[in-house]
């Protein structure tokens, strides 16, 4: 049985699905959908059509799980309940805060039409979910510790750019060693975000920009850099080229807990990415719950599901069988 | 709701299963199943019955999770299937070429009578299983690598303890530093057993035993020790008693995959444990998958499962709502 899997948009978490497509033989890109012209959107794989996304209702039958590739801030409070009307729907929804929200949504209209949607999908949120949830249901006394990097931060190279005077910027969000030294080591200490994490700037600035003021405005930016120390470096545009055009990013959740009757045993747990492209690895994630999307609903399965929901065995090609003899 | 746990023996992984229940309100310790005389065990929680094995039956609307606490060689093949004639019941059976036959045993005996049984709950076979199966479906091309210490093998430690002259014996398994930096860097070789582990034992001899024959004897040890580099070391029985009384252990599974078009991007997923005690944090993962069978059978499902089976939201005691909100 082949999942054939339509995509909406065509940005880099797209195209890092459709890459994780090519991987594996029971998955099939039927379509990408956009809200440009169709006819300016050149996608990669062959054969393989660009519609509007106005046209999307008349794919119903011949798609089993759409991608929403979009943004977490406008694009996907409003795509992923739509499509759920239609389609089993997956996406990479971020904002931690407005998750129960996006999830009753989705549930409501998924449950509708029948289809299941997944949501939350990649590696924060998404596998770092589940290792923390996990984590911490095999050792609930203990602490959780997430660091990010060392890799690019797309929110934060946006807000450089925004910056006047500044025509091109990439930030890479880096773990503090001695803070990751220090968990690695069983301490559970309460860490400011300064103590955890430090931010890199690098700036193509215009010709005659003020690099002192843009520096200083960088550095002074309230929520993303005023409680980092931030170091800033400006570079020349085939500098940023040559050393900065990747988006590499990775990670490790950390548990450290305690086990024992008088709870004298420590146990770290860590689960750690180093990841040369972000949105492929993204993609790829994406990929393999949308496989489980069209299981769990050609099962009976309706409404929104997390990644706390759904059993490992449904991500993968192989039967159950055959996991439990080879990877068990 | 509670869920009430009986379980089977009362050796170190039961006493792991017994100390990670106090850590949870939710779980209850209802009593320990011994084949010795019961007035010979004395447990650590106050309050709870030893009985007989043979009074188990007995037991029946009293227990929701009976822990299976025994030896994979010839306890859980009779024990597991037995009992799941009775109970929801869970095993950490680790002879990963039989797991096909005792799955098909446990799912016989559950289904008939309308219980869940879930095997081979752990490390490894557990938690590295379910790491190796969902990295192996998210990066469909690449390689799994699984390290195992440095840490105490009870099986290696055994079969040391068998040689003539041997009063005690401690074998420590220990990753070999240049493989793992070597798969680390995302370099993806075939190692043979020597290059990837070595071995490190202590030995308490008897009184003029001869040495350079326990030494021999030991390194040319088949299957156990002719595969590896093998390091003895002699020493007193107050030497182990102060510096190896532990049961630490740990290790790391490493998938190192790649993605894009011409599989251009280089991605490493690490999960690590380091253990102080291994049967704690065994009996760990099984008081938070015992959870999981209570409730999984109160949904109606019966059956063997394994840890591919299983979403990880019936490990928690928190709500899916709590979930969501606190840990995606």
């Amino acid at each position: 049985m082949k999942t054939r899997i339509g995509i909406v948009g065509y940005g880099n978490l797209s195209r890092g699905v459709e890459s994780a497509i090519r991987q594996s033989d029971d998955l099939e890109l039927v379509a990408v959908f956009t809200r440009r012209n169709p006819d300016s959107v050149k996608i990669r794989t062959q054969g393989v059509p660009v519609a509007g996304t106005d046209e999307i209702e008349k794919w119903k039958d011949r798609i089993d799980v759409l991608v929403i590739g979009g943004g977490s801030a406008t694009d996907l409070p409003v795509q992923t309940p739509k499509y759920a009307e239609m389609f089993n729907v997956i996406d990479s929804f971020d904002t931690h805060a407005k998750i129960p929200e996006h999830f009753a949504n989705v549930d409501a209209a998924a449950k509708r039409a029948g289809k299941v949607g997944i949501i939350s999908i990649g590696w924060d949120p998404g596998m770092f979910s589940l290792m923390r949830m996990i984590s911490t249901a095999v050792l609930p006394e203990g602490k959780n510790y997430t660091f990010w990097g060392k890799g690019v931060s797309q929110g934060h190279s946006d807000a450089v750019r925004r910056i006047e005077g500044v025509v091109d910027a990439r930030q890479y969000t880096i773990p503090v060693d001695s803070a990751v030294d220090t968990v690695r080591r069983g301490e559970t200490p309460d860490f400011t975000a300064r103590q955890q994490h430090t931010r890199e700037c690098f700036v193509v600035a215009e010709e005659g920009a003020d690099k002192a003021r843009i520096e200083k405005e960088i550095k002074e930016m309230p929520n993303y850099f005023d409680a980092y120390d931030t170091t800033v470096h400006f570079i020349t545009a085939e500098e940023m080229k040559r050393d900065h055009s990747g988006l590499p990013h990775g990670g490790f959740v950390i548990r450290s807990g305690r086990t024992g009757f008088d709870k004298e045993n420590k146990h770290i747990i860590e689960y750690n990415l180093k990841l040369d492209s972000n949105p492929e690895f993204t993609g790829s994630v994406i990929a393999a719950y949308a496989r489980a999307a069209h299981r769990l609903n050609i099962e009976g399965q309706t409404g929104c599901k997390t990644i706390f929901d759904i059993p490992a065995a449904y991500l993968s090609p192989l039967s159950a069988e055959e996991l439990r003899r080879t990877l068990l």
